[in-house]
């Protein structure tokens, strides 16, 4: 059987606004905001960086990023997107940047991260993985405007302790 | 029709995890931790706080919070929230609480707030507003640890233009 799931647009009785409610079986479908999560992680003075093995952005380098899942905090999420797509353990530091994408109701939250080794390997979302030096970054070929942002204010942060989370959207 | 909805756990096909799948439609339904967003707003030296109308926690009081919805940015989620429940006009400022509560998939996010003036009502989900002075906030009645915590923290932070949020879970 073809799913067909909330498709029709609607104001539930009691709701001030639209809500998503299945044909098939009325069920009412609150859709949220997604939250993002991801890690700047360092070894040394070099940068942590997947090559997207999957749309979008096939091709294109990013901070280990992904959907936080249920049942983890924020830190756990970032460290858990850390080992799935760059098989890298990190302790997980301060929140680096804080970013609203409400085109597309997503919150992206990347922290700063250590690695406890140099290791790391590509998992199955990741085409490669390397670990380069600030010089060696491909700054052409970053899939998204918050990876630049991100590194960029780790670097500012570098050694510092405590430090506000640059707020974007 | 009584909605019955994505009530089958299982792991769908390419996936590694459970998710939610009706058995009326086979709709999969990924659900993700939801964002609540608030504000501890002042007006000089006095705190806005409103006294749930709502349950959980009915009748215990708390900084205007609720949960972010589509399309905003996380600092428009909680001048909302502030509007719908206090109605009142804040400058939203920096990330006071960043608090991750794995147990029910949630995250919050508190800001710093500034009234633009003195004006406040109660919103229809709050039985009460009131702009009290540190000595008169209800210790013993807030709704929950996170109202003290950030109540807390803003009173720290006073006149830092700049502060790393608290982390929290």
């Amino acid at each position: 059987m073809k799913p067909s799931g909330p498709t029709i647009r609607t104001i539930p009785d009691g709701d001030d606004r639209e809500r998503l409610v299945c044909g098939d079986c009325g069920f009412v479908m609150y859709e949220n905001p997604k939250v993002i999560v991801g890690a700047v992680c360092t070894w040394q003075d070099r940068y942590l960086l997947v090559r997207r093995a999957i749309e979008p952005r096939l091709g294109y380098w990013t901070m280990p990023v992904g959907y936080m899942e249920l049942g983890e905090t924020t830190e756990q999420g970032a460290a858990r997107e850390v080992w799935e797509e760059a098989q890298a353990r990190v302790e997980v530091d301060g929140l680096l940047t804080i970013t609203s994408i409400p085109q597309i109701s997503q919150v992206h939250l990347i922290y700063r991260a250590r690695m406890l080794d140099d290791r790391f390997a590509a998992g199955p979302e990741s085409l490669e993985v390397a670990l380069l030096s600030w010089d060696d970054i491909p700054w052409d070929s970053l899939a998204y405007p918050n990876v630049r942002a991100s590194l960029e204010y780790e670097r500012e942060v570098k050694g510092v302790a405590a430090f506000p989370p640059l707020t974007r959207s």
